[in-house]
């Protein structure tokens, strides 16, 4: 739908902008910001009485932090790989979704895709009723080498996964990735446009990127798409080798911190309203002003999957 | 060119990243935050005062800000527009890039077209010799209303440009856009993957806008493409309609502030490295981790004129 504005400044132009709808109800997002030890047991446990903590806050959905069962190191994530669903962490999460009755944002774990031997980073997403609805396996991997700082290489160990991510929930749709993917902007440019409410992301920025970028790119996300945006940490260990940033963050659509905190273990929680994205696209109305004209629409190289999985569409595959 | 890394986590697609080259010297740029008064006389005047003074401490490109020859409002546009090349300001304009021996990326001015009678928001760029080098007509127009806030409204006069700005200088490639541009992120990203090392923003954000959004929009652009962003505002002028926010800022490609100032007239300056823009991008190399096997990129729907011109390559605008 053009605006009357929009016709009348550049009568000549036939697709300017497009528009988009906002659908969905208000609910009440936790995020848990959860103590990882080395003791995968433990790990499922005390997320489980946290989830069932932040459901009896009222909570509607419930976010566990990147990697929330294990240790973050790729020496790790060989020995704490699971296959989904069967494995062990799997069946804890759904359980723990359906006893909680929110939908759950299981974090990450590492998991092992049986036919290949290959590792990935995966976030499981479950309904109230304990069903698995969706699966993210990380998109970017995280490769970084920064002298003074912090060098990891994700990829001597894992594969990348190879689709967006959009979970259908009863509050609305809901982007999903892991961590290092919030560093692309195609990820929730792609879900704003394609009606997602919010982006959520699993994260384990550490203490060299996290005073760098951990707030600013959740906070770009959310400004230039008029979304939610949140990324839940592990809480930070200061005995482990790998040091998390904590500091999980919950943004509204006006790119303002909603909540936060510090780096020990805490549940945050905002409300959610996706009427405050209609107003603020209503007040800044960049949604209808959009050139299409001038540049392409990323959101339009790819298609939504029945599973939630988004891929560029098949006639752009063939032109790879 | 895809790296070793990228090569075998993937192995089945062939095309995931694009490298880019990045080309470019070290040099001083300086913003002038100009006050500026309804006398456009007075303000071309001043302009060229202060474009001297900048280039006498060592300045190689200035920048003037947004409607630096006028009030800012619909309801001076058409009285202070004048034809390019052929006005005053563009002469002004061009004796002052001269004299000064400096780039001048010359903020904005009211064009009035010729032919048709339309009002564009407009930047003229000019060599040290004085040279017309590029011109960058606002793309995405301000119309916004914010309840308590401010409502303005620049299509109810303006026309919108139909093409972004790279501009080619001896210091390296520059894109150009102006204030409101800045809120679309397809700009900066194309200027950036097209080795553009800088984005100028000539832009007057106002008290509303300017403490939400203006240096966020700045180090969003600027972290996502590992660039340097510059964006260069009028000073505060408590006794016209519109009160711009001044803090003309200068951000480096790490998403830091390298300079800054308040609402009242000044001129900041930074070094600018491209060798920084190298050093970040091996860091964090997201220039050769994005997906384009799984969404499209947006630089590959556009391509450069000779004229400095980047608009939509012919086969999409017949598909429009």
């Amino acid at each position: 739908m053009l605006s009357a504005i929009t016709k009348r400044f550049i009568p000549s132009l036939p697709v300017l902008s497009r528009s988009m709808s906002v659908a969905g109800s208000p609910f009440k997002l936790a995020l848990v910001q959860l103590a990882v030890t080395a003791d995968k047991e433990k790990n499922l446990k005390h997320a489980r009485a946290k989830v069932l903590e932040a459901s009896k806050n009222g909570a509607n959905i419930v976010v566990l932090p990147e990697c929330f069962n294990s240790p973050y190191g790729t020496n790790f994530f060989p020995d704490y790989a699971e296959t989904i669903p069967e494995g062990t962490s799997t069946k804890a999460l759904a359980s723990m979704a359906k006893d909680a009755n929110v939908y759950l944002f299981g974090g990450s774990i590492p998991e092992k895709e049986e036919a290949t031997g290959k590792i990935f980073n995966t976030l499981t997403v479950y309904d109230p009723s304990g069903s698995l609805i969706a699966t993210h396996r990380k998109v970017h991997l995280f490769d970084i080498d920064i002298p003074g700082g912090i060098r990891f290489q994700e990829s001597d160990i894992l594969s990348a996964g190879s689709w967006l991510t959009h979970v259908d929930t009863s509050y609305g749709k809901i982007g999903a990735g892991i961590c290092y993917d919030i560093r692309f902007p195609e990820m929730a440019m792609i879900a704003a446009r394609k009606g997602c409410i919010a982006m959520i992301y699993p994260g384990a920025f550490n203490t060299t990127t996290g005073p760098m970028h951990w707030e600013l790119l959740q906070r770009a996300r959310a400004v230039d798409n008029q979304m939610y945006v949140a990324a839940c940490s592990p809480a930070r260990d200061e005995s482990a080798a790998y040091h998390a940033w904590g500091h999980s963050t919950i943004v509204g659509p006006n790119g303002d911190v909603k909540a936060t905190c510090e780096e020990s273990e805490a549940i945050i929680y905002a409300e959610i309203d996706p009427q405050d994205i209609i107003n603020r696209r209503k007040h800044i109305p960049i949604y209808s002003q959009r050139r299409f004209d001038v540049y392409e629409d990323v959101a339009e190289s790819v298609e939504e999957g029945n599973n939630g999985h988004v891929s560029l569409k098949q006639d752009k595959v063939n032109e790879l």
